[in-house]
């Protein structure tokens, strides 16, 4: 089976290879972002430096101010003009055998860009699905995008292949962390919920534009969005129900489906609040 | 700095680089092994093949009874008849953007071979110390040696640079599961345990032999060895402790320390114990 092949740069050097003693192949000893490209323009570009700066410091990743420009030529080189997807991944560079990182460690930067149309936004809508896997806890990278995402490959095998849905991922402690590539929000009434990503789960940038209020036309809204641990009873009793991701902005959410696939609620999709993110959303993306 | 290259076959090429798409890469998606080998003799082969097909087959990786005579001619050609450690991996291939696994996937054979001598056994003593790191719980992978190693690699970060301490893993209930590169057994009396790893730890292919009892003249010690959760004041109250390691094969323990370097406990290092089975290993390394 041919997979296509997306445009790579290397530290620099296009289509190369990453060494195989590099520790992002070894130990998934690296961190990355995924960013939605709209003919050049890089959405959401200094949120993503920001997530990528701070994710990098809790590793211990030696990423320095001066490679912040550096990262945006190169990926600006590597998108030219054009609209897709691009995958930005830094690692701890190459390093002896065993866990220990070598110090001091060279980073290692790779870009990989899968040209093709941007979804639009809201994108269509889709169901969760509860996941079996639960997500481990590791306190210490909680929020942060790393290498390691075998759960999220377990998850995202529990169901067959193409069908659109997301997976809803919890924890040992039965409370919702987030999808297998997304945040949860729901709205009860006036009041707007995600988990708080703690104990496990990706933080991504849509999500802590919600948090922090910075989505043009939210303040019609007149409300905020709260952090809450929250089971699946409460999702269940939710008005409303979205996901975002970096790359589609906003999924309106129709349904949550069981592990066996079995509808066990439905929603209106897009809800009002759904619907007024969107317009938001695609306001920063035209001003970007 | 300049990190010494491992010699490398890619899918059977001299050199070669990983694609920057390879799952492994991209979320850990892989497995591997850490193999001994003496004047080209690949140690415990066997028991690293039979490890690796379970591995592979807990992960859903499309590892076929045709790859074993293929990866052991490519372990055999490059290591040829030197000393050092091979590092075996395998994941699932290059994939689409995304966390789901294509099907059919194309397994992808990376081997490492690192020249050097190969360490005496048993090996000298080392100072066991424990991690603030809890190793995450994922049941569905406990036990497998996958490539998502960060909660390792924390670990190993925890203490400076060479000093030759191991460190000592615990999960979020306070049971010790494993060293960050070995597994641990203490004796009692008569009694020989070693934590279950029925939630998170890798099991290696030492372990397994002391579990079942296959390490040469291990009868004449009239004891076996059963898992048991095993807490830090039964580690305390310990009578001897080591440490096995495919590549190492057993590391006598001679103490404890807690994460700030204080010793809490001490031990006749070798033990009794200990020195048998470092017999019996260094037997099965001369008629491997």
């Amino acid at each position: 089976m041919a997979v296509p092949s997306p445009q790579v740069l290397v530290d620099g050097v296009a289509e190369g290879g990453i060494p195989a003693h590099d520790r992002g192949f070894a130990y998934g000893d690296g961190v990355f972002r995924t960013i939605r490209v709209d003919q050049g323009r890089l959405w959401l570009w200094p949120d993503h430096l920001a997530k990528l700066t701070s994710d990098a410091r809790k590793l211990g990743l030696p990423l320095q101010a001066a490679d912040h420009a550096l990262l945006e030529n190169e990926a600006r080189q590597l998108t030219d003009r054009a609209s897709g997807t691009l995958r930005l991944v830094l690692t701890r560079g190459s390093g002896p055998r065993g866990d220990r990182p070598p110090r001091p460690a060279a980073l290692r930067r790779v870009l990989l860009f899968y040209p093709g149309a941007t979804p639009v936004i809201p994108s269509a809508v889709r169901s969760l699905r509860l996941c079996r896997t639960r997500l481990p806890r590791l306190p210490e990278l909680a929020g942060v995008k790393h290498l390691n995402r075998l759960p999220q490959v377990l998850a995202r095998q529990e169901w067959p292949g193409p069908e659109p849905d997301e997976g809803l991922l919890l924890d040992a402690d039965d409370s919702i962390v987030c999808g297998t590539m997304s945040n949860l929000f729901l709205r009860h009434g006036n009041r707007i919920l995600t988990p708080p990503l703690e104990h496990s789960g990706v933080a991504g940038v849509v999500r802590e534009r919600l948090l922090t209020g910075r989505i043009p036309g939210m303040e019609i809204l007149k409300t905020t969005v709260t952090t809450a641990q929250i089971g699946v009873d409460t999702l269940l009793a939710a008005d409303e129900v979205w996901l975002t991701n970096a790359v589609v902005g906003i999924w309106p959410v129709a349904s949550l489906k069981d592990s066996e696939g079995r509808e066990l609620a439905g929603w209106e999709a897009p809800g009002p609040v759904t619907t007024a993110l969107a317009v938001g959303l695609v306001r920063l993306l035209e001003s970007a």
